[in-house]
C-alpha cells in the first residue's frame, strides 16, 4: 500500500514552506534539497496553488510561500486533494461494475472503513503539528553548492 | 491510495473459498469468475498456501480449499502478507535514507499512524466476519458456459 509520490511532494514541499516563512522559496530549492524533477515538482506546486494552499509571486524575485497559516493546513485535506484516488480494490472503481461478488459483498465496506481509520488520523493533523517537531528555518537547506575551487578537476 | 491486484485477488480468493466450503475449487473456476489471469492468481494462491491458509489437493480432480476456519483467518495478517510494503512516502522505504528532512521530521510518525489504523480496522475482522454478510455456496457461480449451440456461428 503506497501513497503517490505526488503527495508524498506535496507534503514536503507544504513543510519546507513552512519552515522557510521568513523568505520566498522557489521551486529549486525544493528540488535541489531532495534532488527530484523540476517538472514533476511544478506540477504538485500547481495544484497547491489550486487548492488555494500556496501562494506564487512571479517575476525575478518571486518564488512561493504558504497561503494559509500552518494551523490551517489540515494534512487529510491535502492527502485527499493530491491523492487521484483510494481504490483499495477493484470493487472501489466507479468504471468498473464487473466483479461477480458486488451484490452482497463485504470487502468494500471493510477496506473502506480501514480507509475511513487512515484518513481520520490525518485529518487530526495540521501543518502546523507536523513543523512543532521539525527544526526551523535554515535546518533544512538546499543542497550545499560548493565553491567551484573546491570541486575535483 | 491503493492497495495492489495481489491483495485485492488474495482477499477474493479467500472469500470464494469460504462460500465454497461443500467442494474443492480449481484455480480456473476464480480466474473465470473474476476474469482474470489464471498465471496471477497461481502465484496468489502459492502465497496463500506457503502462508497456511489454502490447502492444495493435487491430482486429476484436485483443487484448493480453506486450510483453516473462516473465523480463524485474520483480514489484517493476510494484507500484512499480501502486500509488498506499506511505504507512505520515501521515508519508509529502508534503502533510501537520502531524505533531507529524516533527522526530525514528523511525516513518517504521522503516516505511520495512519496505517497503524488502516491495519487495525481488519486486524478486527475475520474471513468469517466478511462471509456473514455474503451470500453462500454456488452464489458465486464461474461464468455461466453457454452450451455450444447456444454461440453464435
Amino acid at each position: 500500500m503506497r501513497l503517490t509520490s505526488y503527495t508524498d511532494y506535496a507534503l514536503r514541499t507544504l513543510i519546507y514552506l513552512g519552515t522557510h516563512r521568513d523568505r520566498l522559496v522557489t521551486i529549486q530549492d525544493i528540488a535541489d534539497l531532495h534532488a527530484i524533477s523540476k517538472n514533476h515538482l511544478m506540477k504538485v506546486v500547481h495544484q497547491l496553488g489550486v487548492s488555494g494552499m500556496v501562494d506564487t509571486v512571479r517575476g525575478r524575485n518571486g518564488g512561493l510561500r504558504l497561503k494559509r497559516e500552518p494551523a490551517d493546513i489540515n494534512i487529510g485535506a491535502v492527502v485527499r486533494n493530491t491523492e487521484t484516488d483510494f481504490y483499495m480494490a477493484e470493487c472501489f472503481d466507479p468504471a468498473n461494475q464487473g466483479c461477480a461478488y458486488s451484490a452482497s459483498c463485504t470487502l468494500k465496506g471493510v477496506l473502506g472503513a480501514a480507509t475511513a481509520a487512515y484518513l481520520k488520523v490525518l485529518d487530526g493533523v495540521t501543518l502546523a503539528d507536523m513543523l512543532a517537531g521539525a527544526p526551523q528555518a535554515d535546518a533544512f537547506s538546499p543542497v550545499r553548492i560548493y565553491p567551484r575551487a573546491a570541486l575535483p578537476g
